[in-house]
């Protein structure tokens, strides 16, 4: 079997388990009202590529952790990322009526339920994060905490919702500098988080943690630069959404900033810089760094 | 003085106390984009009576507890319920353009940024749980945690994302037990969380706990009654909302259900309860029980 191969069995194997795993995590009714547990589990089962909780899991492994231990984090990692689209997708935001191929949650259950679905998922992640596990050992106890807030500080209004609100607020005035700051809080903050969270539960030394936070920020960074690339050249069945949606829309966008070429060029140089942060924290040869190399080279 | 004014004496130190403590945790520009900042500063500025956040400071200490270690988690359950309000004023939920008198967030900064600042502030709420303190103390930290979860818990769609979830999906058909169920979810679960995070991070044992906990629900519930009767009988300009809204949206409010009469006899027998709890747990004689006597004799 040549590497590529590998990796997409390792990719299919982990998103399998993610799948599983973020399902069982979904509240359920009768204790969950089952209009926002169905509304949940919609944008759920919506799928994707689970990038992010994929790279927490291939992150606790990579230090050596068992990546099982770190399956509660990854999926409220996951959780956060599903109501940050949801949220994104309403009409008050980008206005998006089609994610996935699939009509958005607001289209399918109404602008109301489509922000509590999203309110819902963000809370129930915290709640996963505090779970106990069965055994209370003050160290798990401690990476817990931390975990947490790192997610927490990822994702609120120094990071995405920030990221969110600059997207909002104005993005054809953006500049090369504005959009790498746009970016780096609306999208690399979360996949930062996912990586470096991984790391604490898998019981880390703090130097190794902020290698692998630097790596997994140039992986944030070229995930945002590939991602504007296929919607340039990309085709919609493949993307599952509207391509070139972003370029009409007047969004700043790298190719559009710097040409296809050298956004790729750019891309590129973040794996090589990437890889040098995990060569130094010895995790170059790990699926943290496949998985690198896959957000840079794939075709949706 | 009299017992009445030294309790308004004390709900001022502590309002004053709590007012400064969450503008302090607001994030800020330059790390946080000015427009989500103000955003979320101005809903938090709208102050309101604070009654969580009190609750929470007068829990710990009722219990022992020293109640500025508890500041942040009180500070996070207020970011919590102000985000609530924030998302249930939208457009797409209650359509409120009033509150506590003045305009509604989305009216002053548009829908996208309103969903925006309740995002960022639920968000903030749990970094500001997983804060650590300046010393490690493993029994500080386990207490953290689980404060975290019991807030996510309590916050998200099996507590109060589900009872707007209940209220949004058809009000006009409750009966007395649907209501009971949706207020529970939707009023009374965070202010129980809000005395129960108290009593943990003051250090209560657990069957303490559970008994601030019952009191709490009870004190939530009477807070629902005294709220619908006020909602009938009280002056807009004393709510700072329009009285009698609620009637006349046709939601179920308990003197429709049950005439004003049985209404206030149904709060006097939770404050009554409430205080057989405190009482078995040695804390009836505390600022705690003299704040559930607050909740059913205020008059807005």
């Amino acid at each position: 079997m040549n590497a590529a191969d590998d990796l997409q069995q390792y990719l299919t194997a982990r998103r399998t388990a993610i799948d599983a795993a973020l399902l069982a995590a979904l509240p359920s009714p009768p204790s969950c009202p089952s209009a926002v547990a169905d509304a949940m589990r919609f944008s759920i089962r919506a799928g994707g590529k689970r990038l992010r909780p994929i790279l927490c899991l291939a992150s606790a492994e990579a230090v050596g952790g068992d990546w099982r231990q770190a399956m509660p984090t990854a999926c409220a990692i996951e959780f956060i990322h599903t109501y940050s689209l949801i949220h994104d997708d309403l009409p008050a935001m980008d206005n998006d009526t089609l994610r996935r191929g699939r009509p958005t949650l607001h289209v399918v259950a109404g602008e109301g339920m489509a922000i509590l679905a999203g309110d819902g998922l963000l809370t129930e992640a915290f709640a996963l994060l505090a779970r106990m596990p069965a055994t209370i050992d003050p160290a798990i106890v401690a990476r817990k905490l931390r975990v947490s807030g790192v997610v927490a500080v990822a994702a609120g209004a120094t990071g995405m919702v920030g990221g969110q609100a600059l997207d909002l607020g104005g993005s054809s005035a953006m500049n090369a500098d504005s959009l790498r700051v746009m970016h780096s809080k609306k999208t690399a903050a979360l996949i930062r988080a996912a990586a470096v969270a991984g790391a604490i539960m898998g019981g880390a030394a703090d130097a190794i943690v902020d290698r692998v936070d630097a790596a997994a920020a140039d992986f944030g960074l070229a995930f945002q630069i590939v991602d504007d690339i296929l919607d340039v050249e990309g085709h919609s069945a493949q993307l599952g959404k509207t391509a070139g949606k972003d370029a009409a829309a007047g969004k700043p966008t790298y190719p559009a900033l710097y040409g296809v070429d050298a956004a790729r060029t750019m891309a590129a140089e973040c794996l090589e810089r990437a890889e040098r942060a995990l060569t130094a924290a010895g995790l170059a040869q790990t699926r943290l760094m496949d998985i690198g190399r896959w957000i840079v080279n794939r075709s949706n």
